[in-house]
């Protein structure tokens, strides 16, 4: 096998495939590129087991020959060492060239590298198929989706399937939902596809969101895995098994209470309160009657502030909730809107923020018993 | 005591003499500002016990108005929190007031904080003299002499002297020494001073520079401290009492090899061929005769990698050396140079590196034994 690349074509594809491949792993093999060159380009793939990707550097693009001077075959190569290699070198072209069968030989026209690398019988065999119930999706909406939904979930494994955003798809419309059990995002939007219901880990919905660019993106949903297909580039990721769990229980139907602000003010003085917060609590208490709005916090040890708010509109009479901070702002940023809407059901129960207008992305959020 | 600030400039302020206060201390006093109101200003002081600075709020900066609406007076704010409130306020104005002796009221038009202080009689006593052997240094001079030794000073406590800059003045003339017992970088610089030799922690050097903007600095050398004066702050440092090792036994007289390159294509060239030596060493070999300068690692388990070196000057015939990578970049860096020369006097004898033509700043580097 051998191939001279344009340098900086080659590291693109390189480091979107890298991102499958993990720091460590029980199999050696994984902590490698597959590389295979053929008459239809050069295939680079990387994988950890749960999440693979492939990715192609096609031999022209357009008019731009971006392979030349190539023999077919196949090897694996660190991908740390060789990602490393590619980047740091200075020239506009680089070669790679097997020798001896399990030294890949790395040069441009100044620097020269020999490392050691294995046969590609050697890596585990993947299921590569692409099948299932797809949806496509344009760039821009898949990217909002996800950065509207992933933060509200879990981080911790403890409860796996919380580490999912579950994707259901019911009669044209299809809803993300995230939670950690504190807190809860929900978006909706309407698509073109047959019904299914999945639950797909953030961490590869966020992955997938950064890697896309500017590409719409097809989905397949199959039992066991999910195949995301955009450009040059696939990828095949685990599903997370089991029940997500029914999480129209957690939100209210009914609001008495009202607050619509300004976001980035709001966030702003909550920000400014609640350094007075106790640290690892980050709680404040937002107190609001028909003449004010207050956010206030208080710590024995350290002190007390407290804010008016400017400009708000709010209906409901005498009313007093605690929450933490951070669960309210990450909700508030991820409506993207100028101003927002905070529903109250009640001190204990969990209350709602939404963009006026925008009834495809709803927040919930648990409250905090208030200490003062 | 009270006051109203300007709230940028008392946050600059802050920020400038924060950098004495600890994140703990066994004295809880320490981690508070000292701020005391007089008519003279608004004076700050922090202090870990070791490092200690004050600086100045005047009330008039030429026409501007700093300060307004003060009664005098001294209390004890902690430092973490009154630097975080002043800088999320958003009024142009803070208005400071101690109420009820032990609390510290903070307010803006909007925001209103009140954080437990504490009396300023409970602040240990500190010798706040400002004495000694006096030296006067422009910012721009003492920044780069900072800047080109500092790098090679231990990190590591084991040593206690070796984490001090050695600082010297002899007939008119101050030499700045660092060395970690690998790698040593001595600058020296004419000065207008007597006689005096004193060791001083690199962390308040390092400091001292980054604080002192283009201000001109006066240092204060006496036995047991050293004291730094420019603009309206003062920073007060202890030494570090014991002999420095008599470095000059380090550095070679005789350098039979020698060899001029280009400074940053020679950094670049090291970092590629180093990406294969083996990862906690960071060790290349540098191989010359009349005909070819060449950089080469090799690792058993992970390859081998060479570059020859494009624009060289070298004379001294057929010559191996290995050496760490980043000892050798970074004095290279120091020297601020295009071009630098790399002496050699032997395979196991330590090597200079210096600019041509600046005999102010040499650099000496102990070469590693070769594995190959």
């Amino acid at each position: 096998m051998k191939f001279t690349a344009d340098r900086v074509s080659l590291l693109k594809v390189l480091t979107t495939v890298n991102v499958a491949i993990g720091q460590k792993s029980p199999t050696p093999a994984f902590l490698n590129f597959k590389i295979t060159m053929s008459d239809e380009g050069l295939q680079v793939l990387g994988s950890d087991n749960d999440l693979t990707i492939t990715s192609i550097l096609p031999i022209k693009d357009g008019d731009k020959e971006l392979i030349t001077d190539y023999s077919t075959g196949s090897t694996l190569i660190s991908a740390k060492y060789l990602i490393e290699i590619i980047r740091k070198l200075e020239g506009d072209k680089v070669t790679v060239e097997i020798i001896d069968e399990v030294i890949a030989q790395i040069s441009d026209l100044k620097s020269n590298f020999k490392l050691n690398s294995m046969k590609s019988e050697e890596y585990p065999n993947l299921d590569l198929m692409i099948i299932g119930e797809n949806v496509e999706l344009k760039a821009e909406e898949f990217k909002k989706v996800i950065s509207q939904t992933s933060f509200a979930a879990s981080t911790k494994e403890i409860r796996l399937i919380l580490t999912a955003i579950n994707v259901k798809s019911e009669n044209g419309i299809a809803s993300f939902v995230a939670t950690d059990s504190y807190r809860l995002a929900k978006k909706t939007a309407n698509i073109e596809a047959n019904d299914f219901e999945t639950n797909i880990p953030v961490k590869t919905l966020v992955e997938v969101s950064k890697l896309i660019e500017d590409n719409d993106v097809t989905m397949y949903i199959a039992s066991n895995k999910v195949v995301f297909k955009f450009g040059r580039t696939v990828i095949y990721s685990r599903v997370i098994a089991g029940d997500f769990p029914k999480t129209s229980r957690m939100i209210p139907t009914k609001y008495p209470y009202e607050l619509k602000v300004n976001a980035s003010k709001f966030i702003d003085a909550m920000a400014r309160v609640s350094l007075l917060s106790v640290e690892r609590e980050r709680i404040v208490k937002l107190s609001m009657n028909d003449d004010n709005v207050e956010i206030s916090s208080k710590s024995e040890q350290i002190g007390s502030a407290n804010e008016s708010i400017d400009l708000y509109e709010y209906s409901g009479g005498r009313f007093n909730i605690s929450f933490n901070v951070d669960y309210v702002s990450d909700a508030i940023k991820a409506t993207q809107s100028e101003d927002v809407i905070l529903a109250f059901a009640g001190e204990m129960n969990a209350f709602k923020i939404t963009a006026p207008g925008d009834d495809t992305l709803v927040q919930i959020i648990t409250p905090v018993r208030s200490y003062y």
